[in-house]
């Protein structure tokens, strides 16, 4: 890891800031003050969902080995009970990556070093018990506020290019357009709007190369005590990267260092447009991961409340 | 089918109600309104989780053939991307019923006499398309009251008796306890402690028997057009069923007839304490399910925040 | 389907031939006689393995939907079963489509007009029971003489074209290179060499387009009664199809006319190299399918004994 | 582990006997020469199965965890490729345990003191790679002489108590009653009738007690040089075990001492009846494991050939 990296690590670490036992990280900046406040702001009652339709053609192409897109299929259709002409049931299972769609990361998602968040050693994470620490399940009910910085429109553009880095100036600027001083327990979408290519059609192009986040962005996240950022990404940061050879910075830093959650592939389109229209950027934001045991992601269905 | 169910359908059904091609049913009584409403009732800020934990010891015994607990596993742990010494990430994936833990039954989960909810025919769930109609990504994000019926705590027990029908009579003396008019629009959620069973480790024991509700509570439904109701069992009705040979009478009634969705293995424990504790039974209930394409159910993470 | 199909199909066609009940078809032509006719021909005692690895990186490339290459995880590993320095077990899981690799499809994989193999009605396939007829289990144990044509070797090239037609005439110069008369009961071995792409790391070239059988070869097959057909390609039929709009009718033709399986991506390589060097193309063959209760499909472990 | 462990560990010890990098241990006993004489002695060409048939309603009752039964789905039913009228194909997918149903345990499935076969260091099965060493795949075609051991036939009963221990001298009588003397290369098949428990539905009963081979056998199967063994148990050994608290040490001396692969779930019902009438015990055995790259276990069908 080049120097620049372990300098930002040293600024934004929070590994004992909430005890050497912690496993959450920064949704511990989360209060019931925060969500009191934040409902008490919704004005119209409109729900907007943010996650991407489940399905077999969703966003994964096999690049992630593994990561499998859902493959849902019936076990039972219209299966009469108790004989002919009785009440009859269908059902269904899936098989999926549990960051195959719209997704938080775990913390333990990622290590470097040998080390997880709050310093917990990689090797915790087995086939037998998943993640000992840190486990998807471990983060709870995920509801805060939710802050929409939308870079792209505050750039004056539909979308950014491939090879746009998100930076600490990206979210200035779309903070001013936000109208809203982003802070303690709130959870950050940024948009970038590449998930329109999967939208039309262009899983390729979505994939690869995609604007994302800048090696620049932990330090302002944490200088805002945030609790959470998604985006609108398949890889949340700026692919290929920024410093070449250094792969995936950005997700040691925020999940390791700062043990910030990240989701990716969140649907941000209808959002924009409602924020745009109702010239208000934050809302109530329920996104509770589903509660793998073990989990290094988990699945989510986000919704902003406005 | 006896006289009976189809006297009950008669006086609750909705087909028609919401138009020819409506697929969410009851759903639609789910009203900005009723959101922004009671938003501005979160007075603490607390959130209680409402799902299981999603493992392998889950709540399924085999007896519903293909509907697999969670099987999670992983497909990569601490793989060091750009070699040696770099980030490196873990991933995992699951296999399981899409019913098999805290979940949604969505409209299209059981048909009688060929026929979904609005008179769509059941032929209409196909292997290949799933659910053509109403299937569970219809149902967009569900946000609205929870109403916490807590028959079991109004009946002065700790838990209800195997074979206790839920009655509109029981769902009454939980409305007085609540001290809340159940209205239009809200969620209803009925604790009847069962689930305590499968928490303290008997699986079988919380499968069957199981109290639940009877024959006659989706009129009490109906009648106050509550748009969803979920429950603490596996079962949702009382089973055995209270007439004989008559099996899952009230999933016909609640998902065909009225359109309406109904959750299972809710765990409404923590529920049940906070709601005493504040003397409140009423709250903003985010709980949007999975949105699988055409799924008959969908896993969801509920939470209430008080 | 063309005039053409239809005659073809009328002159191979098999229904009744085994009796209304027979599921089986040309399978029924392996007869004890022609087991121990050819295990007295093993001379070398060689075993020759003809199927592929099964592993994630495996052929299939996402173009037919739900056809998964084999996702194969851990569910434990070194699991001290009686507490530490006990003895240890690790376990495994697999999720695949059942013709993903090397397989046999199933008399029930492909339908036309409605019908499958002896005049079954293709609604029999559900669901619930899967195929209700001619599943693949019903195969049995598939032991019988294998001959190798080896159209490629007999027409002198490493690889046929990817647009190449296999028609009868490649057939008998294979035949004829082979030195022996293909004759009833016997499972015929058509290699193309179209596998090289995949084992070079091609699979998109190994897809699509694809040299293949004719749709005069099922005549062939029927004048000599073997009793089924494998070969070394995806699609086992020219792909592109030769008519066009007429996708599949070899399938229809050998599968649902015939009643005769089809097997596919089948590594015939090293068998080439040692009939070639032994000067000898009939040997032991040992094919059983996995026995899937109501399959249309089944992975098999094919091995040639010379 | 008990002084008895290993003192037979030591007399039966393989490692390095074919080398320090070999992977496959007494597999090394098949030559090609048995096979030629295996084939020779083929008189009558039938063909008896010995795999169960792939189901959900399959052995596995939920004991050993992640050990699914096959849960097989369809992908596609009838799908017409090319639009209405044409040619239609069905699809299907499983999840399974590879040593849910008649498998054969790879030699990584076991390991003891830190150590597989070969004093291979059991950390080298990981998540990533699964077994790096003596995975499944690396068996290859297994083709030999079978001889079966009729346990249950020379002591006149038609099912061994559960509580039976197969010692040396139980396989001494069922090797007379065969009238064959086990040698170099063959591979045993142990019958107990345990299975016939499962086959009469009861699972519970077939899982557990059962009988199974003795911490004995081992040496008996070294000093004839067997290929490898198999039996109609869920277990292999007898279960629960002889000596307290010592598990699996059969497994533990079979597969990583031995470096001998072991056969379970093999219905060897008719095989038993088949070898009584013909008066004859030995045969060609085909039973090539499905090659999954890196498997600890694959499930067979494994076909004897009279």
């Amino acid at each position: 890891m080049p120097a620049e990296f372990h300098e930002i690590a040293k600024r934004i670490n929070n590994w004992g800031r909430w005890g050497d036992t912690d496993e959450i990280g920064t949704l511990n900046l989360i209060t019931e003050a925060v969500v009191r406040a934040t409902a008490a702001t919704v004005t119209s009652g409109r729900r907007i969902p943010l996650a991407l339709p489940l399905q077999q053609d969703g966003v994964q192409t096999g690049v992630i080995p593994g990561r499998v897109n859902p493959l849902h299929t019936m076990t039972g259709i219209n299966v009469e009970l108790a004989g002919p002409g009785t009440v009859a049931t269908s059902d269904d299972i899936v098989t999926m990556g549990l960051q195959a769609a719209t997704h938080w990361d775990g913390l333990a998602h990622v290590s470097h070093s040998g080390r997880l968040y709050n310093g917990r050693p990689a090797e915790s994470i087995t086939t037998h018990g998943r993640a000992a620490f840190s486990g998807v399940e471990k983060a709870g009910p995920i509801v805060s506020r939710g802050v929409l910085l939308d870079v792209t429109r505050a750039r004056g553009v539909d979308r950014l290019d491939a090879g746009h880095v998100v930076t600490p100036e990206d979210l200035d600027a779309a903070e001013e357009l936000a109208g809203v001083t982003v802070g303690r327990g709130d959870i950050a979408l940024i948009r970038t709007g590449q998930i329109q290519r999967y939208l039309a059609g262009d899983k390729q192009a979505y994939t690869y190369p995609s604007p994302g986040l800048s090696i620049r962005t932990p330090e302002w996240f944490h200088a805002r005590d945030v609790a959470a950022v998604a985006n609108d990404t398949l890889t949340f940061e700026i692919f290929p990267p920024e410093i070449e050879g250094l792969w995936l910075p950005v997700h040691a830093l925020d999940l390791v260092e700062m043990g910030m959650m990240q989701g990716q592939n969140w649907n941000l389109e209808e959002l924009s447009q409602a924020c745009a229209e109702a010239r208000r950027y934050a809302f109530l934001l329920a996104a509770t991961p589903e509660p793998f045991v073990g989990g290094v992601g988990a699945p989510v269905a986000p919704v902003a409340i406005l």
